[in-house]
Formats: C-alpha cells, sequence, structure tokens
C-alpha cells in the first residue's frame, strides 16, 4: 500500500485540478478560498486506503474521497458561521471573510458539488455511495445540533456525549473508509467491518482530543491547554469527573464550571478534580477501549493480512499522537 | 390524466406519511413546520404530470416530486435568512420562530433529505434523477447569488436578468417535468424537451409576475401592488424601460429610483414610465412569446395527443392568471 504522504500528494493533486474559477465568483471564490487551505486531508485519505486495502487502486477513489473533503469543508463553513468563529486554520473564516450570506449559500453550493462527485461512478456503485454519504450527512447534522444544545444545558449524559461525538465526527470516519471498499466493490459484511473501523478509531480519537486539550504538552499542543475548560465545555473529562465524584468534587467542579473566569487557577484546579475523581483513569481506559474494539473489527475483514497490518499501522500512528 | 386537485391531494398524503417526529427535535421541528406550511405544491405536481404523460401511474414520481418540494423548502428557508424575511406564506420564517442557526441547520438537513429520496427508485433511475437534481440545486444557487448582486449594482442587462430568472425558478420546473420523465423510463429526446417546456413556461411566468406586481388587479393580487417598484427592483418592466426610454425617461426613472420614499406618487409615476417607454407592451410580448416557444417544445414530444392537450392546457391555466 502507498504511504500517507503518497495518498496525500495524490489528494493535493486531484484538489489542484478540480478547483476551478467559476461564476459567479460571489459563489464560487469562497468555496475555492475554503477548498485551497489545506488541512491534513486525513478523512479522503481514509478512502484511497479503503480501496488499496483490498488491492484496488486507489486512484479509482479519488472523486469518493474528494466528496468527503467537499463535505467537510462544507460542514466547516457552516459550523463556523453557527460557532461566530473568525478563524480556521489560522486564515479568516469565509463569513468572515465575506459576509453571513456568502457563508450560507457558498455552503450550501459544496454540499451539492460533494453529491457530483459520485457521478462519475457506474449506476449501481453511484446509488450505494450517494446513500452512504446522505446517511452521514444527515447524522453530521444531527451531531451539531446536539453540541449546540448541550453547551446551553447543564447536565449531558455520557451515552447523550458520545451519541455526539460519534455523530458530529465519527460517522464521517467510518464512511470515509466504507466509500473506498464500496469503489473496491466489496460485500456488506467486509464494507461494514471497515464502517465500524472508523467509527470507533473517530470517537476514540475524539475523547483523545478531550484528554489532550486539558492535560496535553503546552509545548507541543497547538491549542491553548485548557482551552475546554475555560470555555466550559461539557467533554468526556467532565462528564466522568461529574459521574465519579463525591458529592463534594461535583459542588467545587459545579463551581468552576459556574463562572467564565480564564484564569490559570481555574484550569490547574479543574484538572486537579479531573484526577482526583479518576476521570483521567476512566477517560483513559476508554481511549484504549475503543482503540482495541476498533481494531477487534479489523480481525474480522476478508483481504490480505500484510494490508490489514498497514491499516492498523495507521491507527496506530492516529492514536498514538501526544499532541 | 388525473386533475390538479388530484395530484395535489395525492401530494398533500403523500407529504403527511412522509413528516415524522424526529431527533434532536431542535433540528426536526423546524423542518416538518415549513413542509407543514402547504404552499400550491405547483413544483412536485409537475414531476407528477411528466410520469402521466407518458402513461405511467404517476404515484411512482411521488418520491421524486416530493423531493422537489424538499429542495424548494430547503432554498426558502435559506434564502428568508439571505432576505431577513421574518414572514413566510403568512407564518413566522423558520430563523425568525427558531433563530438563524436553526434556519442554517435545519435548511442543510432538508437539502439531504431531498436526495435521501432518490433511493426508492432502481440504481439506473436514481443516478439519472440525482444527476439532474444536483445540476439544477447548484443552478438554483447560482441563481440566488445573482439576483443577491443585482440589489447591489445600478444597471443590469436584460441578459443577465433572464439567466437570474431561468436559474433562480424556471429551472426547477424544467427538472421538476424532466424528473417524472425519468420515472416514466423516457428517452433524451422527449426528456430534453419536457424539460425545455418547463424552464420556458417558468420563466414566461417569472416575467409575468413582474408584469402583475405593477399591473395586477389590486382587489385580487395578493400581494401590495407596486411592492418591487417601491423596492427599486430591478425587474423586466424597468430594464426594458431603460433600455427602450428617452434620456428624459432613463433620468426620470433614476430619479425615483434613487429614492426609498414609499408613495403611491411614486408607484404610479413609475408606472407611467413603464407605459410611455414602450416597457410595458415589450413585457407582455416576451411572456407571449416565452410561452409560445414552450407550447412548440410539447409539440416535438412523442406520446398520445390528449395526454400533451392535458399538459398544454395546464401551461394555459398557469400563465391565464391575472393575480
Amino acid at each position: 500500500m502507498p504511504s500517507l504522504d503518497t495518498y496525500r500528494q495524490l489528494l493535493e493533486d486531484h484538489i489542484e485540478s478540480y478547483i476551478q474559477p467559476g461564476e459567479p465568483k460571489g459563489l464560487y471564490d469562497p468555496m475555492n478560498y475554503i477548498m485551497k487551505q489545506g488541512g491534513k486531508r486525513m478523512r479522503p485519505a481514509l478512502t484511497l486506503m479503503g480501496a488499496e486495502l483490498f488491492g484496488t487502486d486507489c486512484r479509482k477513489a479519488l472523486d469518493a474521497a474528494l466528496a468527503v473533503e467537499v463535505f467537510h469543508n462544507f460542514s466547516l463553513v457552516h459550523d463556523d458561521i453557527m460557532d461566530e468563529a473568525p478563524l480556521r486554520r489560522g486564515k479568516p473564516t469565509v463569513h468572515h471573510k465575506w459576509d453571513v450570506n456568502t457563508g450560507i449559500l457558498s455552503g450550501d453550493a459544496l454540499l451539492i458539488k460533494a453529491y457530483q462527485l459520485f457521478e462519475k461512478y457506474e449506476p449501481a456503485t453511484m446509488s450505494a455511495l450517494v446513500s452512504l454519504f446522505s446517511k452521514t450527512a444527515l447524522e453530521v447534522c444531527e451531531g451539531q445540533q446536539y453540541d449546540v444544545e448541550f453547551e446551553d444545558r447543564k447536565v449531558v449524559a455520557l451515552e447523550e456525549y458520545l451519541k455526539m461525538i460519534e455523530y458530529k465526527t465519527a460517522v464521517l470516519l467510518g464512511a470515509a473508509l466504507q466509500m473506498g471498499a464500496i469503489v473496491a466493490g466489496q460485500n456488506q459484511d467486509n464494507q461494514n467491518a471497515l464502517y465500524r473501523y472508523g467509527v470507533l478509531l473517530g470517537t476514540a480519537f475524539q475523547i483523545k482530543d478531550d484528554y489532550l486539550d486539558a492535560f496535553g504538552n503546552p509545548e507541543t499542543f497547538g491549542k491553548q491547554v485548557g482551552g475546554d475548560i475555560l470555555e466550559n465545555k461539557k467533554t468526556f473529562l467532565y462528564i466522568k469527573a461529574q459521574e465519579l465524584g463525591s458529592a463534594e468534587d461535583k459542588a467545587a467542579l459545579d463551581g468552576w464550571y459556574e463562572t467564565t473566569e480564564a484564569s490559570d487557577e481555574k484550569v490547574e484546579q479543574v484538572k486537579v478534580l479531573f484526577q482526583n475523581t479518576g476521570a483521567v483513569i476512566a477517560t483513559r481506559e476508554a481511549i484504549a477501549d475503543y482503540t482495541q474494539r476498533a481494531f477487534d473489527q479489523l480481525d474480522t475483514i476478508q483481504t490480505e493480512a500484510a494490508r490489514l497490518e498497514e491499516l492498523r499501522g495507521f491507527g496506530e500512528y492516529l492514536m498514538n499522537r501526544t499532541v
């Protein structure tokens, strides 16, 4: 199988040839702007890996992969409006560089353009890709809605939180991989196992993201360590601390989460509470558990063992990040 | 062929069974709210007619028809945000009843749900429906962008205006009809002629809408007569008056369009200018011309003459409205 760098280069070249000026410029310039901003292209790389896993030339999966990336950019444009985010990948967001109406309309057009990328496949394949894509896209919307609603709620159950991150983030990773298997003409069992691998790994990845936000290395972590705590976000760590803590711990945690004070003291004290309640251990266990369950799925896939090992290696690379 | 009332009843029943409560409520309640508000269901009725035209039971086209209606409602929700419209069909718009973020996200979900309705068709049909739908949806976005841009421009050429109304309004009518022909398994020639019938009739309809806004009967016209003039809209009448008028007429028209004054005097004086420049006659001629070109398309369709006559009758019914 090609290396991750090879996949990324193939994707960058494909995106380069895909992005063309269009009229009206007020619609197409913002679409091209967000698509050109890069990012790690991890999601579309999964689609290419999903095809290569079964010995199919990943270039056959380039359009499906690009659909995943275009969809991801659609969701960034609309989410940034909802979150009133001024910056994305260090540059002005679409609705800040242009305006909210431009963000809405160019986001809509990106969603439609994503669907158009499936037209290159013959009808049976296209039909399977479009159905999976629609199901996933709707779940991403549902996940975003849950995320918005949880902000205004005092209590979020762990089960609800897990469903939110699964829908908002993890299902797209599962679908990206499954699309590769669809292009490779694989049976439903292989498709399903690959999908679940992506969803479980994506969930582990998101919980690790929560963990690193509080306990990552400040030297190498890209964002401000403790950012989630300062924003009073109900992360996996927070929900676990509420679940496991004593009445006293919970009262202390509630106290900190009632203030919007941005102090190092708050970050430090909440982290001590996360440790003392056992939330840190529980979070580390959850990450290990989801990762293991993801790898278990790989054992059920019928293909060459060497190819499976490479996909396992990619999962390990993803989960071993400490930043 | 069934009557228009029969089509509408079939559609209302189908929509009734389609609308189901969903979770999260914050996402699905607004979607169901806009879908339940009714409207004339003219667009989905065209899809049913497109199937019956070729002797295919229109119930086979119900899901494609519903996709057209769901898409139409998606575009209403997002357009109402962009236009800052507080009311739609006499009721609060989604972003007014909830908020802008809810409008964006539930609109996105409606667009995805529209695509899902094509999944009921076998792959070759689904593939054709989805491709036509995406092409049309993208054009509707382009039309909306042109409409937004024209608001800030002093001069809009007639050709630009015609492209805008074609994309924003007419192509969806053409696509709605063509989808019926696709479900009926028709060849590309019949599909294309039916599509062009819809686009030409839709263009005639939109120009007539401009005409009636200024010259409709105030007793029976639903909206305020002269609304476009008071909003300084660059309608077909306005663009034609600028094209045909003397230097003096143009200066007078420019003068009125520079004020935002909402007076009967303004409406009356601008209407006199529309008459005197010959814009009224030119507009009536354009409506007649587009309508005739639409009917000419019907003559090229291979099917039973009696069925074609019914579709022509529907076109005449649409164009004979005086309100």
